[in-house]
């Protein structure tokens, strides 16, 4: 038997199931493949033997439309780092071994830039081994967008367009009083502010909001952020402020950080730039202030996610299906933007070496980013606008959204 | 000439333009009234004669669709409470004199609580001077739900429609590590737990979230509470937990301030209930924690409103200019439950003295929260979940939502 096996990793997106459908739909429809296995909890599921048959669960294309529509990771995800080849060579073997003895012959592993260390190191391994019937091929998502060489990532148009359109009714829910506020909302991206950026799409004119957008890529002083939002109260009574979670002064320091706690990749956790932020309007201005966290829900909330981002992300998995079959291995599927004539949004499906990937953080470009610092130019706009396109159809069932839930 | 006159107070919901929508189609079908103004910012807008067109502005029903499904208040809102008669009886005089002017004979108020108490002081103004060609009425509108004397009020569904929709979300994001998790989400609401206690509609099953819920109606004590979640987490790995605002403790005091812990400067660290839960149990518990705040969102989020709240919503503005043409005034229009065989959902709209209403709460039952008060009956889902039903098709271009925003 010919069998493949997929497992996701990482921080859940809108889109993560629809490449995992993509997937599974592409290895149903091959010629060369028999199963489609999926590994629990990523690689933490391929150690403790926790795997299931997809084919059996997804026996045709109508069962993968709530898996397509559904947030989060169906398989369960996993934060686990596998250690250097030549920090432990028993667990690799341990890994092929597993391959070996349920017939895979391609592995899938979709995730951001930690996973796709993960399909580095494997590839890598098989390569210097000389074991050449497995194809290890990683598919990308992270909301974040900050994977190098792809136009962008499965995931990050759900969550920017639920930015957008949050943005767009926090300003509606703001400006009712006759009173002057200061909205100031939080937005994910530890390194790179491409979510936050997006936030831009929620301005229908020069005077909608965010009125103010702040990047980690460029360094924030308060002092400076204090005088923006004072030129920006003289010229209109409410003003809404987008703030990337991972925003750092001149030296580097995040905004706000508890240097106490890491996570399991020694990463510091950020919490609360916006609170501080909103503290500190509170006092060196004295206006109405609120501090908003979109927190999880902009990653979760598939009922307003975007038909582009899901299409995609679906397409993606079909992709890295196919290019197993070519023989391609170590390789990460990625979207192309084509230079189209009258400028309409067209894409290519391809794939680059994971190793020219791995542990990179694609940024904003700094000629992005507007010269005082706090907005985003046209090109930014232009780059983010197809992404948030078109509206996915939810399943409601008694007024309420209706998901396919991980398995437990 | 005969006119009409409305506006809005209080805080946003994703109702209270429905209505405006409703009152305005109702003076258009009148054959008894000719224009009907808005008052800007509720009464501020009077004492400062900032009033517009509104038959002009919203010359059909097509016109009114985009209001119907838009979030805020079109008119803008205002806190200002009218003083006493004794206190003040210049004031009254100003506003009747207004009426006069602009040949007003109904005047409309759509809020809640607060506003309630204007239209109740105006009328009793109104009786008192024998002023009979005025009628005064009120049109409720708030998510907290706890206006008495009318089985729920508009902008309430849609609130526990968004709240009910986020809790899945965040339950289907929570549940992908293998590691125990505790998320707790706080929900609005300061002294009714209605909007918390929707949360529940969120259960699928036993095991679905929210697993434990708390109201300000039940003293709440930490100690108690984490109990609960340690008996939770022996059942299940991801604990959700639904907690509102306004929780308190047995002495009455807010849970949102924490008196052990204090900031650099020796000052008081006031933070949501919810952080303050959250922290509370990665103290004592040690789990992975996390504090989701539904903030504005909950109130504004039209993307997901409920089709039976917009249309109670807009019906109650058509019943509020039809009570009016039959000479009431002093009421507020409300929504009664019928008993129907089948036990199918049907409601009737009329009225009540809206002295009898003004300056009350309606709370959660006691006899609907369980005994342990951690979680809410059955009567109580049954009561929450025709409220919610029905989707609302939303605006979209170039994907995200549209919305008619606020007058300037």
């Amino acid at each position: 038997m010919k069998n493949c096996l997929v497992g996701q990793s990482g921080g859940p997106t809108a889109a993560i199931n629809a490449s995992l459908a993509g997937t599974i739909a592409g290895v149903r429809l091959s010629t060369n493949y028999d199963i489609i296995y999926g590994l629990k909890h990523g690689m933490e599921g391929l150690f403790k033997d926790d795997i299931v048959n997809l084919t059996e669960i997804f026996p045709d294309e109508e069962s993968l439309i709530p898996l397509i529509k559904s947030p989060s990771m169906y398989l369960g995800s996993c934060r686990y780092k596998l250690p250097e080849m030549d920090e432990d060579e028993k667990i690799y073997e341990k890994v092929f071994e597993y391959f070996r003895v349920h017939e895979i012959k391609a592995f899938f592993y979709i995730g951001g830039n930690d996973s796709m260390d993960t399909v580095k190191k494997l590839s890598e391994y098989a390569k210097a081994k000389n074991i050449n019937d497995v194809y290890i091929i990683g598919i990308p998502k992270t909301i974040d967008n900050d994977l190098i060489l792809t136009d962008h990532t499965p995931g990050f148009g759900s969550a920017a367009k639920y930015v957008a359109g949050s943005i767009r009714e926090i300003e509606i829910d703001n400006s009712i009083y006759a009173v002057k506020s200061v909205n100031i909302a939080e937005i994910m991206g530890r390194d790179a502010g491409w979510l936050t950026a997006s936030s831009v799409l929620a301005r229908e004119d020069k005077d909608s909001a965010p009125h103010l957008i702040y990047l980690p890529e460029v360094p924030f002083s308060k002092e400076k952020f204090i005088e923006d939002v004072k030129r920006q109260l003289e010229i209109r009574d409410h003003v809404v402020v987008a703030v990337s979670e991972g925003i750092r002064d001149e030296n580097g320091a995040y905004i706000s950080v508890d240097p106490d706690k890491k996570d399991a990749f020694g990463h510091e956790i950020l919490a609360g730039a916006g609170k501080n932020l909103a503290d500190l309007v509170s006092e060196k201005i004295g206006v109405k202030t609120r501090f908003i966290e979109f927190n999880i829900l902009q990653r979760a909330a598939s009922h307003m996610a975007s038909e582009v981002d899901l299409k995609e992300a679906y397409k993606q998995g079909r992709n890295a299906v196919s290019l197993s079959e070519m023989f391609r291995t170590g390789i990460m599927v990625n979207i192309t933007r084509k230079d189209t004539e009258d400028g309409s949004y067209e894409v290519e499906y391809g794939a680059v070496p994971v190793c020219d990937i791995a542990n990179k953080v694609k940024n904003v470009p700094l000629e992005w980013i507007t010269e005082d610092g706090c907005d985003v130019t046209e090109e930014l706009i232009e780059y983010v606008k197809p992404l948030v396109k078109g509206e996915v159809e939810t399943i409601y069932k008694d007024g309420l959204p209706v998901y396919l839930k991980p398995l437990p």
